[in-house]
């Protein structure tokens, strides 16, 4: 466990992950998979995780609620929820918040010109918002975060009104986002100097944290960051990865290693246990269905890559030459081979509880199961494998439909067709055969005349978790609606790419089901018009 | 075409894709893709192309030839090599780009403490070998630049010794490197500044250009490429997609797009014609097997995603309020419909030649063919899908082994087979199936079974194109031979993901035939042992 200190050199860092990261299109998480993550930025030692926005739906509440109550403990992390400058919401978040240990509430208001138009209030009425949202907040809260939302494109006098206000109604932290991602790291640095200097109530000794929030959009979020941080912010608001709406957010892995590998510059440290990267990183970008690209600073699968075994001919005679920081550093290994068909339960368990899963009971039963079947048809068993086959078990979505049994043939010389059979929630069976333009589509035609379910595939992509020939096949897609903003992930993994594609597509649309209230599109009746055999094995 | 002017407050784009980003694991390039890779970089307007490292086999030496050759002309770029800081190097480096139009010899020679010891040499012995390498490289080539690797980490008092030993032999441009992605904004400038004003006979009106080549270790490259350009750096050293050694390199869009945005900041100005960024990008990751992270920015699939559909509620009143640049400026437009199963050959040439693509006679039939074919399957053919056939038409190997059919049998219930049916060079018919984990492992099983040529599966990736359930999928794979660290890519495009497997497959074992000089493992004589028909169709 990490044990979390503070001096004037910490820099605190605040994971929002789960709130803006959240934000990114399509990387919708079940409320068992955010307390999962949460528990791993836990393990990771991030100090403030932002858990949601529990205003936006009963589920984004009840969501928070749980990682407050599981991760909020006493040696744990600070949990946050996300409010706007309205009543309800804040009343809504100290709900999601409280039942932490250390809970905490981030109001926001925008206060660009561009911001107060949309919103349609004077320079006057933003800070009377302002005032009472923190008033109100902190009437329930003793931690208050405050926000001015596209500060990169507010004047700095307003700014400083701003973040003045928002600490004499009892502001505790002022964090300022650069919401488009529209500045550079020594015009930011200028302007974060300036207000740290110039307003009132907030300066060295105030007691009041300064935090900024970058986005990446110009490339530049983690140099901004930084710049930041050297001009005297503490916290800092960052993604596991970098993701987040649009081109994302800070990444987590970039600040915290660029502070350590460069220790002597910035004369600071973190929390942060940054053997713990790696992992995490993997975590996110399965349950998101968000891929990590190879050239990715620090968790990209090249980041180290002249570690192994490709290098310059030559001039690799000292690691140093070429290598400013350690692959063990941020936890990144060579996949073992640490299980064979022979394995039993225990050293499953044991093995998982290594890399951070607890698992018990019928839940082990089902993943040692699952290692069998995998040792059967693979030969080496890898931390990579287990960790793929915990996420395709954990990260299910509540199922209406659940799948039985994948035929399929296909090839450049006949008609793809795929037979498929599934179950419903009531234990009736369904078979139901297509014809499709590859295995994967024939497949998921058949699924649609199974479910009824009306989507368009919108994202697929699957990668190899591991190296071999015999690697289980990780797939992710993304499904939505017509005429609806709204998208749906699901994970699979399988040794047979076509039965993980299948495996995802179930999983994208039992969640697409949960979230736009479609249960009642069920398929008895007459969903069993062609070829179907309803019954219940 | 792009006009290329010149005034000193260009900001001079050096393309290193086919050099720093061809370095990246995986990512070798093929004559014919380096050709086309260099003709897009020259329709974007990038002013230098670093087209190879001549001296590193014949095969690099002639692509580089051909670069320079057909895409060096008049109105076109600059065409540079890459040499060590040896006679030899140089003189291969010569023969290289010497037919460019505006030919440029880039050498370099590493400067750190790290870098001399590895080397075996003293700082001035180091001087002495700058000074005979420049010397002759200018005996060659009016156009010489000089780079002092590992320059971050270098004493600032011997790097203006090198650099002013470089400019009295005839360096025309003093290149920077960070080789090992360790360098910060404000350090980085003072640095360059520091550099600037000091290094004899290189300062302001000297004519002598200065340029930095940033690495991404970090995540900050684009902030220390732009930091420097601020200091009067006026060369920019860039990948497509930031690809390139471990975390790569400086990614073009970034710093293009943030001059651009920020014009009123930087007061610069380039070459770039930003609207051919998205397909550039597209080509460089289908090319070289290099996928894009959605969240990756300018150029990732999310970089503009509150425009196709997903936004946040209510505050997209205004685009403004979370756009700082629109997805048009980048040449990103919705994927459409543009032929379908009745257009005719013209109809497709003139779209092709819409997309970039020039193609005649054979060729054009040979695409024609495809099309036709996908117009059967998949009901709309989009600009998307017309560039992912070019990639896969064009971007193949010499053929040891060609695909003709496969045929497969998958699913949940039994063990999944594969069918090959295989041509060789001669024209003699192979036939083998294998069983699998699954359906690609199966196939590629068959597959080697077949050409006998030993390989480790090392990456694996699959993505769909376009948006729809009938999507044409794409694979990349990169495969290695044991005990080598080199290693070859493939992609296939089809509407069947196990056929662009395996297409991908056979253009990674053909590529490594070739290669690796596997040439005479064919498979006649014992290749027939089981199950193998040979004869010709």
């Amino acid at each position: 466990m990490v044990t979390r200190t503070y001096d004037e050199n910490t820099v605190i860092f605040f994971d929002t992950t789960l709130r803006d990261g959240e934000q990114s299109p399509g990387a919708t998480l079940s409320s068992a998979e955010k307390l999962e993550i949460a528990r791993q930025l836990s393990r990771l030692g991030v100090d403030v995780i932002e858990a949601g926005f529990p205003a936006a739906s009963p589920d984004d509440l009840k969501a928070v609620q749980r990682v407050a109550r599981e991760v909020g403990t006493e040696d744990g992390p600070t949990i946050c929820g996300l409010a706007r400058a309205v009543e309800s919401d804040i009343r809504t978040c100290w709900e999601g918040v409280k039942d932490a240990k250390k809970p905490r509430i981030h109001t926001f208001l925008g206060t660009s010109p561009y911001h107060l138009r949309m919103l349609n209030i004077s320079e006057e009425q933003a800070l009377e918002r302002i005032r009472n949202a923190v008033t109100l907040a902190r009437s329930l809260c003793e931690d208050i975060e405050f926000s001015p939302m596209d500060a990169g494109r507010t004047d700095i006098e307003f700014l400083i009104k701003a973040c003045a206000t928002a600490v004499e109604a009892g502001a505790t932290t002022l964090n300022i986002p650069d919401t488009v991602g529209y500045v550079i790291p020594s015009e930011w640095a200028d302007k974060l100097e300036h207000l740290i200097a110039e307003t009132p109530g907030a300066g060295p000794g105030s007691g009041v944290i300064w935090s900024v929030h970058c986005h990446n959009d110009l490339g530049m979020a983690t140099a901004n960051t930084l710049a930041a941080v050297k001009v005297g912010v503490r916290q800092v608001e960052v993604t596991i990865n970098g993701i987040g709406e649009r081109a994302g957010n800070t990444s987590l892995e970039e600040v915290a290693m660029t502070i350590q590998t460069r220790k002597p510059y910035y004369g600071l440290r973190t929390n942060i246990d940054s053997t713990q990267i790696m992992k995490t990183s993997r975590m996110v970008s399965n349950y998101m269905g968000m891929p990590v690209q190879p050239n990715k600073a620090i968790v990209g699968a090249n980041a180290f890559a002249h570690e192994s075994g490709i290098h310059q001919d030559g001039v690799l005679k000292d690691a140093l030459n070429f290598e400013i920081m350690t692959p063990e550093s941020v936890g990144l290994h060579q996949s073992k081979l640490v299980l064979g068909k022979h394995s039993g339960r225990h050293a499953l368990k044991k093995r998982l509880e290594e890399l951070g899963y607890q698992v018990e009971g019928d839940a082990l039963n089902q993943v040692f199961a699952r290692f069998k079947h995998l040792a059967d048809t693979k030969k080496n068993v890898t931390d990579a494998d287990l960790e793929a086959l915990m996420t395709d078990e954990f990260s299910k979505p509540q199922e209406y439909f659940s799948l039985s049994d994948i035929q399929v043939v296909c090839g450049t010389m006949g008609m793809p067709t795929a037979t498929i059979r599934m179950h419903n929630a009531n234990g009736e069976t369904f078979v139901q055969s297509a014809v499709g333009t590859g295995p994967v589509d024939a497949s998921y035609r058949a699924v649609d005349t199974i479910t009824k379910a009306p989507n368009m595939l919108i994202e697929y992509s699957v990668h190899s978790v591991t190296e071999g020939i015999d690697a289980l096949g990780e797939v992710t897609v993304r499904i939505g609606l017509p005429n609806s903003p709204r998208t749906f992930g699901g994970y699979g993994a399988d040794s047979d790419i076509v039965v993980a594609s299948v495996k995802a597509y179930v999983a994208a649309v039992n969640r697409m089901i949960a979230g736009m209230g479609l249960g009642d599109i069920q398929p008895e009746g007459d969903a069993a018009v062609v070829g179907i055999t309803t019954g219940t094995d």
